[in-house]
């Protein structure tokens, strides 16, 4: 059995750089015909140069492989003439609270200040990529950002805002209110709870930000995401860190699944009897939200077990070890 | 500025087997007349050979230091005659729901079936100590036992109950109610919350079972022990690990906090200005609850500044590299 995916989409991918970007990269560009690609690097990401000079070098680190980076710019204060000028080359801002993640400092840290540069992205028509999380306490971060979303929709209504990898049932419950509001999910929040990081023994392996929720709140996610919401997107959040960041006193947060990213979705989708729509969680509600046409890209998925590898390189990978029921069709996968 | 306090005592310890309770024993016997110690070996200490055997090795790794090891027995069905037979040698019983944490696989599996062995140890007058966590969401686990204390405390109102190392503002709730429960709070959980664990990086070191609550949960702990509640006892539930077991991946769940338990202690009453309840808290409460008079054994903490190693041994403990404004009197510690 295999299934053909039309042009499927990544619209929330951390592909580092140097190094790990080669490494890295090639997973994405194996599954993917594009992927929304995030700024926060060591320098953020937040100029016309620097932002064309990265998507140079992700493109190189493809290889031969076609991936379409969807950049973004690291949200601060813009200028309507900077904003005109980006707006053919990005897809969207991405707006980080200050601290709230890795390589987030330079993010907002006063959102009364931010008013003038997104009213310039609703006038210029250039989507507001979130990452939706106060300082409060770690479970309760996603719910407590939730009027920020609420605030942005509503005062900008012609803006296009993503609320990026939700968690929680809440966020299900906003997205539902607001036309004007998407959002992604990942791979790892549709499978772990808390319980899963921190139940048994510590997995700093599933540790990422924001944190897995309950069970409850996982179960919200996969109902909106197996009914087929139009606004759901898949974005996958592949963060990798090299060993020597998990391990240590203080571990790094963030879950390397871009390996893993289509044939366990299928698998998932497949359990929850609705394969038929995972084409649009992976690529058609993406297209409609972003209005962008991808590269013709198909790529193809075979029922065909195989195990994933316990390391690629120095990064661990979601699901290091386990068997998945689906491949990549011709890919170079050790079958079990 | 100096503080005498009479007897303290560590009402809930873990001191392992081996090299390791060569390693960590001393630091335990350095601040305490005496400690609780917990059953869960590797083997569990569940005969009476078994334990005199452990009592045997603690008191030998105290070196000259006098402290009196409280034994306890690993639950399980004993016959009234083993209970009779145990009953001047231990201290209590102590019950873990099967496999919810370090080596508690022999634990109990079946609530439904333990009654017997409570009734003798409620006729012959022997404490039961108890994990009180279930298996289901992590956060949750602790409240959701909580209904388990209740049907002991009313079922068999002569026993006394030690519901081990509260975390939840219910836990706090439930002691109020019944007072034949009394209950150990660890220095840990008076300090942080989840946030501290997996709020910023995860934080291996601060992971515990049961794990640190939210921010209105330390508070309800606090507030309870601070305005000296009778029935709280301090219990460190100290539990070192060796470095290779909390940086591989899968941490094990365990703050060692011998080392620091004191000195931390006094300047947490001292901030919250009740350092007259010190005492009460580390050995009063707990005379009177489990009726023990601890042979005489003072133990001095001055004001005297340190800062806590980053290792002891392969172990690193609570508070490595911070430093704490109380030490003990005549220590060694290196002043800072």
């Amino acid at each position: 059995m295999t299934l053909l995916l039309d042009s499927p989409l990544d619209m929330h991918l951390h592909l580092r750089e140097q190094e790990m970007l080669r490494l890295v990269a090639p997973f994405s560009a194996a599954q993917f015909a594009g992927g929304v690609i995030m700024p926060n690097l060591v320098q953020p990401v937040d100029s016309l140069p620097r932002l064309r000079d990265y998507r140079a070098a992700i493109i190189a680190a493809c290889g031969p492989e076609p991936f379409t980076p969807y950049m973004t710019l690291f949200f601060r204060d813009y200028s309507r003439a900077e904003l005109l000028a980006a707006r053919d080359e990005v897809i969207g801002l991405k707006l980080y609270p200050a601290g709230i993640t890795t390589q987030s400092e330079a993010g907002v840290a006063d959102f009364d200040r931010i008013g003038t540069t997104v009213a310039l992205l609703e006038e210029l028509d250039i989507p507001l990529l979130v990452h939706g999380e106060t300082a409060g306490f770690v479970m309760d971060r996603e719910r407590e950002f939730l009027a920020v979303y609420q605030w942005l929709a509503e005062t900008f209504p012609r803006l296009r805002i993503v609320m990026e990898h939700i968690t929680t049932a809440e966020a299900v419950a906003v997205l539902e209110r607001y036309d004007n509001i998407a959002a992604t999910v990942t791979l790892h929040h549709l499978m772990i709870t808390l319980d899963d990081v921190a139940g048994g023994l510590l997995q700093p392996d599933l540790f990422c930000k924001p944190i897995a929720k309950t069970p409850r709140d996982r179960e919200a996610l996969r109902q909106a995401v197996f009914r087929g919401h139009p606004r759901l997107l898949f974005g996958s959040d592949s963060a990798p860190h090299p060993r020597d960041k998990k391990e240590c006193c203080g571990c790094a947060a963030g879950v390397f699944s871009a390996p893993v990213a289509l044939p366990m979705l299928a698998q998932l989708f497949e359990e929850a009897d609705c394969l038929e729509r995972l084409s649009a969680f992976v690529s058609g509600n993406a297209r409609q939200f972003y209005r962008i046409t991808p590269p013709q890209k198909p790529v193809g998925l075979q029922r065909a077990a195989w195990r994933v590898p316990e390391l690629y390189g120095s990064v661990r990978a979601f699901l290091a070890g386990q068997e998945l029921r689906w491949s990549l069709a011709g890919s170079g996968e050790a079958k079990v």
